[in-house]
């Protein structure tokens, strides 16, 4: 249930914590005609992929590749949708707090939900790993699955960024969507491969990303199984997690979920780095591309690579850099190869 | 790794062990032209098949089901191919033994695998629950994913069931091949839910069954992310059991690795009770059923349920009957509702 938590970077962004309230919404991100990649400039990150997408799914390739092995793996906060100055789910799991106190008063005055509920975010910054752990656990698990669906859902309705005051739903990027549906134009399987909570993402993954919940890959936890008072069965989400989806957890999730080596995937962090080794091992043609988040102005600048700030969220190193130079990953400079970053701009 | 083991069930068919060294024949049990169900006698269990698929794919019906909402899970072992006298991968695990101890001579003279090599099936009957699970251990675990891969590959090519002289993957029931197919063809994702191991399960689900390695669910273990001499990426199978995919562990499977309620599921003993409790607590149209082997001619007869002989695989109490005809499930009798129960009859 615990994404590869970094107490700095889950701690970075609480003062920039948005305020509950505000209204509705409709959701953004639709796709874009039938241009393929509209919102790219013409690049090597472009070309890449449309180098890859002729080479695996024209028939006369020597690099052809049969529809049904085809798979592409996208993870998701830093890749598909914005990850600063928090990962959404854990301000979703901050912002339950309130909620979770409501329903068990003797957390009240016990910590860390006392500090998280003083709104202090001076003391909530000094909160430790272990704490944050205490409230993924208070906010994620415990609960039928049922339940935390419609609390969450209901969240993802109305909680805001605060920064461009959308919907998170709303902050993916365009680009990306647009990669996502060439992609299965072009006959591959997309998955979301994400660190963050797998039931979690699932609630949005088809109305947002077009891809099922049964094609999201994340850090996910045990349920059990029992029966209610009139002998109805119900699963209840454990705190127990079966699959920590970040670093070696994103090849061995793709084993467990995907059962075979994907041709491409796409990150942005540290997190993706043997996601990415994973499919370049395979035979024939692979696509393996990191986002550079390199765009102060239009969203943010980010990662020790090539001199950025290093918030440690969504940790761009410039070893991670250097390996993808070396084996020929592709890096997408969100600055210079996407037109736009919303469908909303 | 574990199966749901039960002793008795595991070791009651080794006297019946196939031998080894036989001629490859070509897989059979392909599609029966376009006629729904061609290999079912009319009655109760075909039209039930029927009216589900009727009442969820017109548009009209109150019980419509949207596509992508359409999914149907089946168990494998005694639902879509024979698990009699033992479960196919046990038969795999034993007879991987000589070879795992060619790689470890140490083994040669240790227990449990002195009595494995001995051939003397009295002597391997006794032995316990714990040894036994070290010959999964030992069989399934420890090797790159690929090496297992490909030696249990070459094993399905050639190992037979000795009754029929056939390869295992030929076993499949004709009838179950063909609602596989109606299902697909009407719309629904079909999965296998299975307490077999899903790695498994995965190397022949697609040829055999047309069902995609990402739509097998089973018993899975863990895997670890590591490099090779030159730096390549692999992953090792480890003896850790992250799914127990079996009575209360289907259910929490599916909630795993699919992430929505089946609409419906077919079983054949306790251990799919529960993965039909939970697809029949669901809203609309759900459809359970339970195939029940009671052709001894040309199959097997047992389980306790209708005085059947209880030979504790595939358990189908009297309990489980009892609670399907008050939840309005359906059992199947291959005695009475398939015209055959072979593509190669």
């Amino acid at each position: 249930m615990k994404p590869d938590l970094n107490r700095r970077a889950v701690l970075s962004g609480l003062a920039l914590l948005p305020t509950l309230g505000q209204t509705l919404l409709p959701a953004v991100g639709k796709a874009q005609g039938t241009v393929p990649l509209a919102s790219w400039n013409d690049g090597p990150a472009k070309q890449a992929i449309l180098d890859f997408v002729r080479a695996t799914t024209d028939q006369a390739s020597p690099k052809f590749v049969p529809p049904a092995d085809r798979i592409a793996t996208f993870d998701q906060d830093g890749t598909l949708w914005v990850e600063h100055p928090m990962y959404t789910q854990v301000v979703y799991c901050l912002e339950r707090v309130p909620a979770v106190v409501a329903q068990k008063p003797e957390l009240k005055d016990r910590e860390p939900f006392k500090t998280v509920l003083s709104g202090n975010h001076e003391a909530m910054a000094k909160l430790s790993l272990q704490e944050l752990e205490e409230i993924l656990v208070a906010t994620l698990t415990g609960m039928p699955v049922d339940v935390f669906d419609a609390e969450a859902k209901k969240w993802l309705e109305t909680a805001k960024h605060q920064r461009w005051k959308r919907l998170y739903t709303d902050l993916i990027y365009q680009p990306m969507l647009e990669v996502l549906q060439y992609m299965r134009s072009n006959g591959y399987k997309t998955y979301i491969v994400t660190g963050g909570g797998q039931d979690f993402v699932r609630l949005y993954s088809q109305q947002v990303y077009g891809i099922p919940p049964e094609q999201v890959v994340g850090t996910a936890g045990g349920t059990k199984y029992g029966y209610d008072k009139d002998g109805k069965p119900f699963l209840t989400k454990e705190p127990k997690v079966l699959l920590n989806d970040n670093n070696a957890g994103k090849p061995e999730g793709i084993y467990l979920m995907i059962g075979r080596r994907p041709y491409a995937a796409f990150g942005n962090s540290t997190g993706d780095q043997q996601m990415l080794e994973y499919t370049g091992a395979g035979d024939g043609a692979r696509l393996m591309m990191l986002v550079l988040h390199d765009d102060a102005q239009r969203e943010y600048a980010y990662g020790p690579a090539q001199g950025l700030p290093d918030t440690k969220v969504g940790i761009f190193t410039q070893t991670l850099y250097d390996e993808g130079k070396k084996s020929g990953w592709t890096v997408i400079s969100m600055k210079n190869d996407w037109k736009r970053i919303f469908a909303f701009e």
